[in-house]
Formats: C-alpha cells, sequence, structure tokens
C-alpha cells in the first residue's frame, strides 16, 4: 500500500464517475450505467496488457479496483447534480488520473521489455483508451480526436518520464514530475483553447 | 456430445440469425451480413477468452462453431420473413442463448481460477458482448444499455448459479435452474416492460 | 529484407494514410489523426494476434512499422490535395496492401498450427479489421460491409492461395497470384459497380 497503489484507485473511481455520468446523460439504465462505468475505467489498461501478452489483464488480479468502480458508481449517482456542477474538480481528478495512468502505463510496457517509443505508445493507450471505447458505446466521436490537447499531453509526460530517468533514480520524483507535465499542458490547452488543428482549405 | 454442447452450437446459430437479420435490415451486403452474423455469435466468447488469457480464443478450435453459424446465416437468408414474423420465437431462442451463454462462461472463468465477481462478469460479457460490438459495428447505441433488463438477468443467473453450487453437486441442474433464472427474469421484463431508469430531473 | 516484407511496410504506410486521410475529413486534431493513421495501419493485424494468441501483438517487435506510419503520417499532410486528387492511385496501392495483408494473415494463421478456414478468416480480418475499427472510430458504419465488394476478393485471394499451395511450392509465385486475384475482383467490383445485395421486398 503506497500512494501510487491509492492514487490509481482514486483515478479509477474517477474513470468510472465519467463514464456514469455520460451514460446518464445518454439515458442508460441503472446497469448500462455500471457496464459504461467500468469499461471506461478499466478500458485502457486492458487494451494496454492485452496487446502485450498480460494476462489475465491487471484488474482481474485486484478486487480493490472493482471497489474504486463501485464506489464511483454510487458517487455518480448519489451526487449527480453536484458532481456535474463541480465540473472544474472532475476535470482536476480526470487530469490527475490520465497523467498517472500514462506513468503506470509505461512501467507495465517497460517490465515487459518493450522499446521506449513503445512504451509511450502502450502509456497514451492505458490513459486515453477507457474514454475511447466509452465514446464508441455511446455512439460518439470519440473525444480525444478532436476537441482537447489529451494524447499530446500524455505524449509529453511520457517523454518527461524517460529524460527523468536519466538524471534522478529517484522514483517517486519521475512519476510526479511526469505527471505534472501533463497536468501543466493539459490544463494550459484548455485555459487557452489550444487546438491542433490543420486546415486544407 | 452432450446436451450443453449441443445447446451451446444452437445458441450459436441463434445468435448469428441476430447478427444477419440486423445486418438485412440495415442494407449490408451478403458478405457483410455474414461478418457480422459471425461476430454476433463469437464475440462475447472471444473478448472473454482475450481478457482471460485463454488462447486461440475459443471458436478457433471447433469447426462445428463455424457450422453453427453458416447454418444460421443461410436459415436468416432463406426464412428472413418467418424469421422476422415470429419474434415471439426468436426472442425465446435468444433468451435461452444468453442464459446458457452466461453460464458457459462463468464455467470457463472459473477454470481459470478467477474470483466469483470475476467469473460473473465474464459471464455477462460472454453472453452480451457479441449484441454489443453487432450495434456498434451497426453505428446503434447498443441495446443492452438503454431498453431492455438484459444484464441484470444475466447477472441474476450467475448469482444464482454460485448459489446452487453451495447446495448441489448435480451440474445439469444447477446449469437449468440459472438458465431458468434469466430467461424469467427477461421474460418478466419485457412482458411488464421494466425499467431501471434513473431520472435527475 | 526481402520484396515482401519490404511491400508489407508500404502497405502499412498506405493504411496510415488511409486512415488520415479519413481523420483529417472529419475534422481531427494531428494528434487525433496521428492515433487514427496508426490504428488503421496496425488494426487489422493487431486483432489477428489477439485472437489468436500471438504476444506482444507483432508490430511492436519491429520499429520499421513505426516509421512506415510516420512516413504515411507526413505525405498525407504534406500532399494531402495531390493525395486526394489521385484517388485511382490510392484506390490501386490501398487494393494491393489488402491483397498482400490477406496473404500474410494466412501465413501468420498457418504457423500457429490453425485450420485452413480460420486461415482464411484470419487473414481476411488482416486486412480488413484495420479499416473497419477506422470507420467505428468516426462513427461511421464500416464501408466494407455495405458499399464493397472487398472482403469477398480477400476470400477469393485466400481460397487461391490454397488452392496454389497444392500445386506450386514457389511461395513468390503463390503469394502474387493470391494477391492478383484480390486486386483483379476487387478492381473488376468498383469498375462495373457490382454489389452483393440482397433484396427482401
Amino acid at each position: 500500500m503506497n500512494w501510487i497503489y491509492l492514487l490509481d484507485l482514486f483515478g479509477t473511481g474517477i474513470f468510472a464517475i465519467s463514464g456514469v455520468i455520460t451514460a446518464i446523460e445518454k439515458k442508460f439504465d441503472l446497469v448500462g450505467a455500471l457496464i459504461i462505468g467500468f469499461i471506461t475505467a478499466i478500458g485502457g489498461g486492458s487494451v494496454r496488457d492485452v496487446m502485450i501478452g498480460r494476462f489475465p489483464v491487471g484488474w482481474l488480479n485486484d478486487r480493490n479496483y472493482i471497489f474504486a468502480i463501485l464506489v464511483g458508481y454510487l458517487v455518480s449517482y448519489l451526487f449527480y447534480n453536484s458532481v456535474r456542477k463541480f465540473k472544474i474538480s472532475m476535470f482536476l481528478f480526470d487530469t490527475i488520473g490520465i497523467g498517472l495512468f500514462t506513468i503506470l502505463g509505461i512501467q507495465v510496457a517497460q517490465n515487459y521489455g518493450l522499446r521506449i517509443e513503445v512504451c509511450i505508445f502502450m502509456g497514451i493507450i492505458s490513459a486515453t483508451f477507457g474514454g475511447v471505447i466509452r465514446d464508441v458505446l455511446t455512439n460518439e466521436i470519440p473525444l480525444i480526436f478532436r476537441k482537447e490537447i489529451y494524447a499530446t499531453a500524455c505524449f509529453a509526460g511520457g517523454i518527461t518520464y524517460f529524460i527523468m530517468l536519466q538524471f534522478s533514480s529517484i522514483e517517486n520524483l519521475n512519476i510526479i514530475s511526469s505527471m505534472l507535465v501533463v497536468i501543466v499542458i493539459r490544463y494550459l490547452a484548455i485555459k487557452n483553447k489550444w487546438t491542433l488543428n490543420f486546415s486544407s482549405e
């Protein structure tokens, strides 16, 4: 039990909330919302694990992830209006989750001896694919592809992590500084309405 | 060759029919309908197998599943109007398939030493994800999430199965009683238009 | 380094271009387009590898595929208008890629000792699922299911490959003739507007 593990569970719960809220807005029923919450929370890590051949996929081995998702599910319904009102807090929590999942995803890929660029790609998948699957299942074009500097922030965080590894052996420092890069880039991007569009007209 | 195996093949064919009929209604061509039928029939079991690390995924090892799907495909085209007219029979067959796939999915997960709640989750995935993928590929929001007591019925059937295991060692009895729970719940839900909606307004 | 490997990389780049162009037309941002290009290029092979239990999935082991995708990405943006204007060339390249991926997918499945019909199915998946996932992520009904003799061409190419294996041990000849079958069927289908529709009215 260390702070990373606790943050991981916390991030899992936050991702579940984002899925459940989306499902409620789309008029899904109670079970549909639970399934969407579940998939949003564990989808990214599952896709990563399946691609690198890590079986059974991670969350199956640890009941606490399931509890975290159930807590997120209950919070979504009990505090539905509050959760929606405090979109800023949700955004902050969500970004912390994304930052953490990027780095944890990279570490899992490193343990499988994969090359740096593949590790970073797996980090991005861990952080973003839960949301991608959520959007596909609710018949939306995934948000990540259009409106937000999202994958880019994960990418920058992943690069930062590998740079830090060259200079520091203090794991906590490496993780926190990489997460901060993700959070700051995403925050600035939203605040300044940065986009990465290409115009062909 | 026992009755469970035969019912499994029968359920596979029924799932294929539900996929092919959907595809025909969406004006897919002959090959598109075959692919949708295939994916509807083997999608749930494949997702389950991939998550728990069972390779190659189950249906690849047994040609009879492919035959069952091809029979379902032919039946869909040859008796297209009849199949659509007898929606009640289709609903019954479909529900039998869902009930059986839930329990068979649980048993596969049990063989991999997974915990009870994960087994139930894998049972639900086995029974429902073929339909989820079918709906995603035909650009619909998956039916399961909105209109039907569907995953809930599978969940109840899974719980029943584990309760039965405590009291009975007669496998057929355990399977049949769990399937009956799925079928009865789904039947009552449709008949009485039960929903599990949450209103935030 | 042989011609098949080079053609494989070339096909990967072409598939990436088709993904990136679709993404640009859908107003995705630079990173979204990169991700769609990536998934279009490696999606089919990844689904095949996951189903047969080949880990980590193929492209993770070879950096050249990533380079091929990045080249395709750059070409898409640098020559966006030209690429769109020369739809005929793109169609030709795309069809070559589909033909090759069908046969390479079959060979991978053969190495895993799978039966003929499963090998052909895996060939079709290799060739088509990148495009299917691309269409799902951009919220389109996959093209393959409705408008084109596409999977059918792959299927015919796969059959040809296994027939050739009975008569010839010259691998290059077997591959080229099977690819030609795919290319010619798809060309004739587009030219003559063949469809495989079923009318129930």
